[in-house]
């Protein structure tokens, strides 16, 4: 049986998602957990790895079992034994062939920026301090940029393997709410640092420092430098994944 | 000159407000800051203690101090230094008698509980996870209770030296914003742990643990084994502190 979970976690205090052996991730302490509950010594599958301090609202897992905890008390058993910083929402039988990672079609990530003069300390763990004007419409502006298909390998940080640096951004929407920026992304994946960076260069352009109308050329350029900074992982949040096109 | 200061913190991270010699506090990382800004070796005074991990939106210290910066930029020079965990939202000349913690007539305290079944992750720092069914309207009934000048030693942990343990609650609004319940408690003083408890009472009569009606009679019997249980302190908030009668 194949059991497909949804989660959210606090990336605060964890090195990502991925196991890493003298450091707390998220997916050691599901498999742990996972342990503790079935007596399975299984490795959960996750949608993609996420940085340290990343968090996600719509984390997708899955994982192969012959567990008889029937699969809608899971998340009450699993809750049980998870720290306060994750949480599992769900949890149902899907195919045998379905891969939390392979068989996502797209992503939508949320990156959050608190633009007060002083920062409201109750989102720093969740949201990029940056204190200085934003011009909403440059950002937008800029956001139009990015979508389509393009190789997007100056938006990466090196030092992960991939076929092909070529993505698709479906979609880029901008709210401001008060002092808080957010930034839905949507695409079929994202390379290593990809929506970060993007962040960085949304900002860049909302305050003057990068052409809103340049975005295309700096794509095409496939050179780093010409891009914003890359935005602190803070602001990154998982926020949905898709597995089938809507 | 003595300068008045409104800090927000995260005390998450904080072994509370005063000045420990080994652990983080927030008076203790003020005071380094207040001598890299001014060079001044003063200890800022608080209006009052906070546990571990109580969080402040209205906290307010004085400084006795002979800085030339302007008092206006004073919390733009702090802010610079604070960590994103403490703020400065303002700074103001006050009389020389004004002290933060005698002068205070009364303070206003928000309790927050996440009364959903599965934790909200990114509350879990700022709010009590409670996730059985909590009666709103009991909750309240047992709040009026309160109400009053009444001796509270039953309401307090011991280990502090008070003059008296005589209290006035003014008032207590509790509201239901999703699955957010909110407590906000203004009396003219608080004792030790003595807001924690009465959450932990309030959510006992809340969920059918402690007759609604009996709150009088339980403040009455200076009993504390009779109240509720302490509430965990990071659904705590300072939320205001008053100097006038207002």
């Amino acid at each position: 049986m194949n059991i497909k979970l949804d989660l959210q976690f606090d990336g605060t205090d964890f090195h990502g998602w991925q196991i890493q052996p003298d450091n707390p991730t998220v997916q050691g302490v599901l498999k742990d957990v996972w342990h503790k509950v079935t007596g399975e010594d299984t490795t959960p599958e996750g949608c993609g790895r996420t940085d340290a301090g990343v968090h996600a609202m719509g984390y997708v897992a899955n994982v192969h079992t012959d567990t008889t905890i029937p699969t809608d008390r899971l998340p009450y058993a699993l809750n049980t034994f998870l720290p306060n910083s994750i949480v599992c929402t769900n949890a149902e039988v899907v195919p045998d062939d379905f891969s939390a990672s392979r068989s996502a079609v797209k992503k939508t990530y949320r990156y959050t920026i608190d633009n007060s003069v002083f920062p409201d300390v109750f989102r720093s763990r969740y949201a990029w301090h940056y204190k200085y004007p934003l011009d909403i419409d440059k950002m937008r502006q800029a956001a139009d940029g990015f979508l389509g298909t393009h190789d997007f390998i100056g938006f990466a940080r090196s030092g992960f393997t991939v076929k092909t640096t070529i993505r698709t951004i479906y979609a880029i929407k901008i709210e401001k709410n008060g002092n808080i920026i957010t930034i839905d992304v949507t695409g079929n994946g994202f390379l290593y640092n990809m929506v970060r960076i993007m962040a960085g260069t949304l900002v860049f352009a909302g305050s003057g420092k990068i052409d809103p109308l340049a975005i295309h050329d700096i794509i095409k350029s496939k050179d780093r430098s010409r891009g914003g900074i890359t935005a602190p992982p803070e602001g990154l949040c998982l926020k949905e994944v898709f597995y089938t096109d809507e």
